[in-house]
């Protein structure tokens, strides 16, 4: 069974503007912005501007478009945080790990060494947020 | 500095079928079989026919081919194992998680209550793996 998608997620209020957000890269089809209580400095989000719920119901052209934000995040998140490398985590449905039922990818940069933060942790302050997004947002391509 | 394919990681020897696995999926374009070290019953990994290293490299072509295969399959492992959410991975360079240097998803089964099981875990029999892949190949669209 596929559960419907609520258009009144916070994801979904973010891109209408209806909630603020501190954000990285804005395209017609893509969304990213830094994850209020990021599992490491620099802690990035991509989400679609289609709806969809998560990655059983996401349409396929959105879910090509999105994957390729993924990739120029990725790529920006490492070259602008000094980042080791970077880990990618897609969770779908509450078993899953999903909290918000908008599909996004989380883009997390990691340092040899030094584990994640717990999810669902402490918010981060936004002028942290600020700092590390002008960082990313200078190496994208 | 993205650093370079090595043609001989166990991906590519898996896809050359110079070393075994148990298969859930192949198209001209994408590959998926199940992880010998399952962090939960019903693990599988999906894999570009593609060179990449991770998502630093992979061509965008052969990256929106393999998020839809990931897609496909994470439909299937849903509904082949009876699970109730799917977490889906993906480590870029040691940091990040990554163990071989062949671009892949981990598309893991999750049930409400149970944690993963650690990463590079314990081999698990390739009976149980083709008991898991059987039920996932009976569920693919």
């Amino acid at each position: 069974m596929t559960l419907a998608y609520d258009p009144d997620n916070i994801f979904a209020k973010i891109l209408r503007g209806a909630i603020p957000c501190v954000k990285v890269w804005e395209d017609d089809k893509t969304f990213a912005f830094m994850d209020v209580m990021p599992r490491a400095d620099g802690h990035v989000l991509v989400i679609s501007k289609a709806p969809g719920r998560n990655i059983f119901d996401l349409a396929p052209d959105a879910l090509s478009d999105l994957i390729l934000c993924v990739q120029k995040i990725a790529r920006a998140v490492k070259a602008g945080t000094g980042a080791d490398g970077v880990t990618i985590h897609q969770f779908n449905e509450p078993a899953g790990g999903q909290s918000v039922f908008h599909m996004h990818f989380h883009v997390i940069p990691r340092w040899e060494g030094v584990p994640l933060r717990p999810h669902g942790g402490a918010m981060a302050e936004a002028a942290l947020l600020e700092r590390d997004a002008v960082k990313i947002r200078a190496a994208l391509d």
